[in-house]
């Protein structure tokens, strides 16, 4: 997608291991061009497929102006479709979720079938064919039960980055999990300072007491020293030594990077807990808890954190210019109960705690990043990942630096 | 007016008989360019002589940016200045109606008379010519009782369209009736979607029940197979059996559209009530209930829907680029009192519950418009209205496909 | 400051003695450019030196989307700096005021100096130099305690006004002064708007009652009258009887303007109270009421009232295109104590009702320049401070014609 002058323009000094200029996060232009050039044409982890059990089950996802509904059709597939009339436009489908025949336009009653076919266009006259006037469709991948959509035609081409990540997640047996809780974070910040902020564990020491108590990746040294033992303890519990690491900035494909690695917490800490005590049972086909906690990432966007016995998700959704809902989703096991096996306080308590912390930092990061006298400043090596998102954002945009 | 390139581009693939693109309603330069050069010089019908009986008696009528003054002068008659201090601009007149003797500005007290004269210029020095700095005139024409502006100096010719008007309105007696209720409803739209909405009756069987359970329009087949009959009962109580239209879509000058047309309730429906009874005494001459319903456009952008005992008046006032305020005014015959001879609740029932239904509607219709994936579809045929507007709407800003 | 060729465009035909088009008032372009090269280029009154008594302290001023940090340093000097980290662009000081050893980012914990140096860049790597990366100095000017701060390395020249200025306002000994009370009036309009406002006093019969009773400036011929024996009063008291007024519009530096001048009370008013009575201990070496009031104005953004035992200082911060905070700050002599040498309440009456009363008119005047008909009038002869303020304003944007 070409990047309009404006926008290369803005980035015309920006170089690789630097921040990125003030009028990226300011400028209403580069929001829009976002959309159209970088969240229309990246996989987004939208769910799993624990929420579609039936045909007829359906949610929404959106982002920025868009809006998609998730269905599984007649046949047990899942599809997406683009939730836009063909007619004048209208939200096809107005419910956040639910079960459906088929979906009925609110405005004149265009009736969509499941599998995104028009069924009929009502009182439109001998020459209309509802051939021509489906939902447009998103492109679906199900990986491991996680359900990732693309709204355009020309997705990043992830196949093969998810087939090597599959071998690596294999043991967690992802498709047999459930969603035990979902929060929503709203921050005054770009879309890309809050993804900037899960990218990096530079500020983790500073800004998150909890967090750095019980993970080491806050300390590049300790991962290190704690790095054989825990490597040790994993595969004892039925976990691969292996890491991965697929990325643009590398020479990956654009848009389809994959990462899979395993850090250690602290002695004390079998998960992600206030106590360090499990929170719930072993994931999969895991025999136990080793106190590691895997980072795996997919595509540009979309973010697993993963422990012995649970998943934390996270999504950084554009609303608008400045506005960004941070989304945190946990999960375990798929016949985990609640209550007799897990506690919803519990579970949740760390990465509540620390996104109460990230919203507030984000929020000051974007107030200094407004101001006329920001000048981009040199990234810490603790920060390749934002070095890594830069690439391939600015490769999606059209204004990579060639 | 001339119309921007930009916009122009936005137009560049419209074709007559499909919606419009999604540009021309999120752009802030096509918002703008609506209230300079579509809603500044189109007639707007803001009111009624019955609300100004006295010299003195005034009221505001806002849209936009814009605050126009309506009042009538110490001889009687009804005029229209534009409420902007011609000294720095502040508003003349910052209450909502009242009776004046002068308008006295409320930051330096320049005094302009009711028929706009500056009376003097308080300190402005001996150069200073007051008769160079009266209030702005808007345009200002009554037909039969209802009062149209006109902000800008070349307003449509729509004299000749109005005294065609006048013969089949006669018997209501317009001039004859009080404003028995008034309402706003905001919607989170363009205005151009609040007034499409309004323009097609195609929506009116899936989304409005209530509407369709005793109104034929939404099913041209039922009213041509009504109309014989209503027309005879319509004659009987002193209707004509006339309808016309003036439209540019058809060869009319542009922005002076009219349009009248009576069409069918079913039967048990004598007017808009929820039990088919009568709401209020028949208006005008009209010697009883006929079961039909009078569609009335003046402009482009004024409409009217007058039963056999009451008018309901319609107009979509813009705010903001997505915001409107869809104004209705219920009106009965002068001499009607409240309690005795109608009731608001009965009265008002059938289009307060509509256009709650329609804000909705406008609503979803925005959200999806604003989609980067919205593709304007085909007119169906029973949107004809949409057409003519579109034709009328383009060619006042401008843009017209030439 | 290089002026863009849009604003020029709209100011293509403004001319001295008229007010100042729309756009200048509607744009967010404008608006941008109007913090760039004004109000980052600008002397900006921000607070007094009785804020900062010991090393450490410090305390926020903040306008548009800029933040800046005001200390009292370990050497015991007042420095500034713009607040913003020089590495990915966070606040560095978050709280409003405070005392502090060092300034540390709450993101990635980069320690700042008091007078600005990093201390260490942590995790930075070899070539990192701290030197480099210090907080950016605003530059500082204590004026007799009161403290004003510049954004940009290029400050107005405005150090010759202030040497003379001290000559006049010695009697006050403004330095030896305390914060009795300070208020933030909120307005919905361009901060130009809120500060033409204040420049003129045309506008204070109509609109000021209170304020038209015990003031004078409301009326020019008032004021010559009662001149003589207020300059008596004045002198008898230890007050100078000269006035003072640099100004680029006589050719003075730009953005340098200094003016000083006393005007007269009505007979029974010694200070700006309700009741005519003294609010506070006559001020510095003053040995009484005389029944004045000084103007001051310093640079082109910041005023102060002086009666002979208060001192009112005005703002108009801009927050927003048309969103700006009018700040209002009472100040009596240090050494005054509240309760026994003087009462909120009524120190506060008179700039607390008249404020409200601008708020209003401000509100009033944007609305009435947002509209598409406003066409800026002649300003009268009263309202020279406005033409002193445009061509000074003019001037700094960049587009002074020249």
């Amino acid at each position: 997608m070409s990047c309009p002058a404006t926008i290369k323009q803005i980035l015309r000094d920006h170089k690789d291991g630097m921040a990125m200029p003030r009028e990226m996060y300011t400028s209403r232009e580069v929001y829009d061009h976002d959309i159209a050039s970088f969240w229309n044409r990246s996989w987004i982890w939208v769910g799993h497929i624990c929420q579609l059990p039936e045909p007829g089950d359906y949610f929404l996802f959106d982002y920025g102006p868009e809006s998609i509904i998730i269905v599984r059709d007649r046949e047990g597939e899942i599809r997406a479709h683009l939730n836009v009339c063909r007619h004048r436009g209208s939200r096809v489908c107005v419910e956040q979720s639910g079960r459906a025949r088929a979906f009925v336009c609110p405005y004149h009653a265009w009736t969509f079938e499941l599998s995104g076919e028009l069924r009929a266009g009502r009182a439109m006259g001998p020459d209309f064919d509802p051939g021509d006037y489906g939902l447009f469709p998103a492109q679906v991948r199900i990986f491991e039960g996680l359900i990732f959509v693309c709204a355009s035609t020309d997705a990043p081409e992830i196949d093969a980055g998810l087939a090597q990540l599959a071998k690596l997640t294999a043991p967690f047996e992802l498709a047999n999990m459930k969603i035990a809780h979902q929060a929503n974070y709203p921050v005054p910040a770009n879309w890309k300072l809050a993804q900037e902020n899960y990218l990096e564990c530079y500020h983790c020491a500073p800004a998150h007491l909890d967090y750095a108590r019980s993970h080491s990746l806050k300390n590049p040294a300790d991962v290190e020293a704690l790095m054989p033992a825990l490597l040790d303890r994993a595969e004892a519990v039925g976990l691969p030594r292996e890491t991965m690491s697929i990325s643009s900035y590398e020479g990956g494909p654009v848009g389809a990077d994959v990462y899979y690695r395993r850090y250690p917490l602290f002695e004390g800490y079998q998960t992600g807990s206030k106590s360090g005590a499990p929170l719930a049972p072993p994931l999969g086909r895991l025999t136990g808890h080793d106190g590691g906690a895997t980072d795996i990432q997919v595509g540009l966007i979309n973010f697993f954190l993963v422990y012995a016995d649970h998943l934390v998700g996270y999504r950084f959704v554009p609303r608008g210019l400045q506005e960004t809902d941070i989304q945190v989703v946990w999960m375990v096991r798929g016949d985990a109960e609640e209550g007799r096996d897990y506690d919803i306080d519990d579970l949740t308590w760390l990465w509540h705690v620390t996104t109460l912390d990230d919203e507030r930092i984000i929020r000051h990061n974007q107030d200094g990043v407004n101001s006329h006298f920001f000048r981009p400043g040199p990234l810490a090596e603790m920060e390749w990942g934002i070095r890594h998102f830069y690439n391939g954002y600015l490769r999606m945009i059209g204004a990579d630096r060639g």
